[in-house]
């Protein structure tokens, strides 16, 4: 039920009758349920109603009305929005509140169309609720780190020389799925060599040989909520500028790391990271923001970017991933996922990252 | 060239001085590109520029120059919509084309705070040239179906008594990925026995057991294309209700297929399995639309459903996925994906649908 009050109160501070949420995030959000469709009705008195159809209603009624989801079966005669109308209709509701940061221009001009009444934009009303996580929604994300830590391990001894990224990225999404992930958080990143310059590479054909950098940026889903790791390793053999970079990149992860307090803003966080870079002389290849918010969504606000001067609150779970990008030579990226708190950040990422060269395999 | 040209004849039709692209799918089509980020714009005298920043600009460069796009590298300092108010400023744009059906409420208004300037939405310009693919896109699409064909036919030896839904989801996910999918086309369902009866059903830890039935509805990504296939088999043993209900949903499935040429209407494909169903008796457990185009988002516009009452063309892939859902017994359907021509639907699935026993094992 915490959810539905929550969300009721962001109604009652909009000064809205009711609030639709079709956004599947949002839905998961206001549910916990992570594979359902529908239309979602949250009243300023804390009841909710959730119109699906026949594809989810064994799993909506099952899971939903222990919750106090007052669950409806729409026909197929009928659309989702026809019948949240005479829901809204029948509770004479008349100020609606709606997904601004959701519906497009297109599917809110279609709404208007349906449902003539005055409409509330939700503004950052669940942004702002998402922000700061509970220890529930932190279980989740810390479960779906440990298997992706999991699942690293798993792979580590199959990097031999010639396997391809994509196949490696292959192995990797699938250890996390035999170990419970829902999906990849995102496309894995798994890039060799010279193509670990590409801060969002894809996975090619390119086979792994000793000398190179390994780069997995990725993670797994667990009820919905996403991990986010990145480490670096080299294979077979290493040069001393790859170690330069590598203990650079730790540095500035550190200081990021030190930076992430309570109050401070979410860009000195970066600024922390791009000095320790600066210093060492490799400013200009340190080409990214620092990190952004995990939860429902990879991404999510605030983000530790230099443009970003919004307070750190606690509950926040930010991405501390700073890179060095040389082109054509290769890149390194280190990222652990930190817990805002009142005192120094909960490093939730128990993944080890100093400077490490795998063995000469295959 | 090609979608550079198409998509300036949007610009033109709608009397926009250039069309601003900035979602993913969008982004593909405009380029063939499946791993960028930017803003991309289009000019009525087909240029068209891609502003991206430092974690695409190498690929960027690699992939879009050729096309005659004019590749800008945004610093940090500046956003991506800055640089693009700067170009659309230059070039002396007043009316700007916007994805209507993209852009979020929120982004919109984000945008017109930045850029002072008179917008044209793009309607249905990008859906109806996306709707008819042309044969570049089509062997894309086969491409992934084929992968997804031989993937199904990797797991089938590995369903044996005891694994679970998950563990064979993952499975299969891993195979096709090998075979060189980019990702799965969505979430793999992959369900046993009773779970068959949830059309979105998603993979849980219920273990394989003589008597099940098996049903897999999953898709490969090729270039970005999707495919997009259900099969459902039984595993070990079948009762004479089995058979009864697989038998009706192929005849549906036919009888939809022979229905899908160009000019009839989109809903008479629907119409045409319901009427086979119905006859069985079984109208009431057919529970959602037949089908839907599939492209480079796995569902798309035109849909196959009761209320879509557009022609079919020559060009669109439909698929043709009839279901019977017996709650707490089982479900079967059966999925293909036909290309819409002036003759005859070509059904761009060759993988098997007899009603088939998978051998015991384990």
């Amino acid at each position: 039920m915490s959810r539905i009050k929550a969300l009721a109160e962001v109604v009652r501070s909009g000064g809205a009758d009711a609030m639709l949420l079709t956004g599947e995030v949002d839905l998961i959000y206001a549910t916990g349920a992570t594979a359902l469709e529908g239309q979602c009705l949250i009243f300023p008195d804390e009841t909710a109603v959730f119109v699906t159809d026949g594809r989810y209603i064994e799993y909506a009624e099952a899971v939903l009305a222990p919750q106090g989801f007052q669950v409806v079966n729409r026909t197929q005669s009928e659309s989702g929005i026809q019948m949240v109308g005479d829901i809204l209709h029948q509770r004479d509701v008349r100020r609606l509140m709606y997904e601004d940061d959701v519906l497009t221009v297109k599917s809110f001009a279609a709404l208007r169309k349906h449902l003539e009444m005055d409409y509330v934009p939700v503004l950052d009303g669940i942004t702002d609720l998402r922000a700061c996580k509970s220890d529930e929604e932190t279980v989740s994300v810390i479960k779906a780190q440990r298997i992706a830590e999991k699942a690293l391990d798993m792979l580590l001894p199959e990097l031999k020389t010639g396997i391809t990224e994509r196949d490696a990225a292959a192995k990797l999404n699938y250890y996390m799925a035999l170990l419970g992930s829902e999906k990849p958080s995102f496309e894995t990143i798994l890039l060799f060599g010279e193509n670990t310059s590409k801060p969002h590479g894809v996975p090619s054909d390119r086979a792994l040989k000793p000398g190179d950098f390994v780069l997995c940026d990725f993670g797994a889903v667990v009820n919905g909520y996403h991990s986010d790791m990145t480490r670096t390793f080299a294979y077979a053999s290493a040069t001393d500028e790859m170690r330069t970079v590598y203990e650079t990149v730790l540095a500035a992860q550190t200081a990021a790391r030190n930076a992430a307090v309570a109050d401070a803003l979410c860009s000195d966080m970066h600024f922390a990271a791009v000095k320790v870079i600066e210093d060492a002389g490799y400013g200009e290849y340190f080409t990214h923001a620092l990190g952004h918010s995990v939860g429902l969504e990879i991404h999510e606000m605030p983000v530790a970017s230099p443009h970003c001067d919004q307070p750190l609150k606690a509950g926040v779970i930010m991405t501390d991933e700073p890179g060095i990008y040389l082109a054509g030579k290769f890149g390194v990226r280190i990222e652990d996922m930190l817990l805002i708190t009142e005192g120094a950040a909960r490093n939730l990422t128990e993944y080890p990252k100093e400077f490490r060269i795998l063995p000469e395999q295959g």
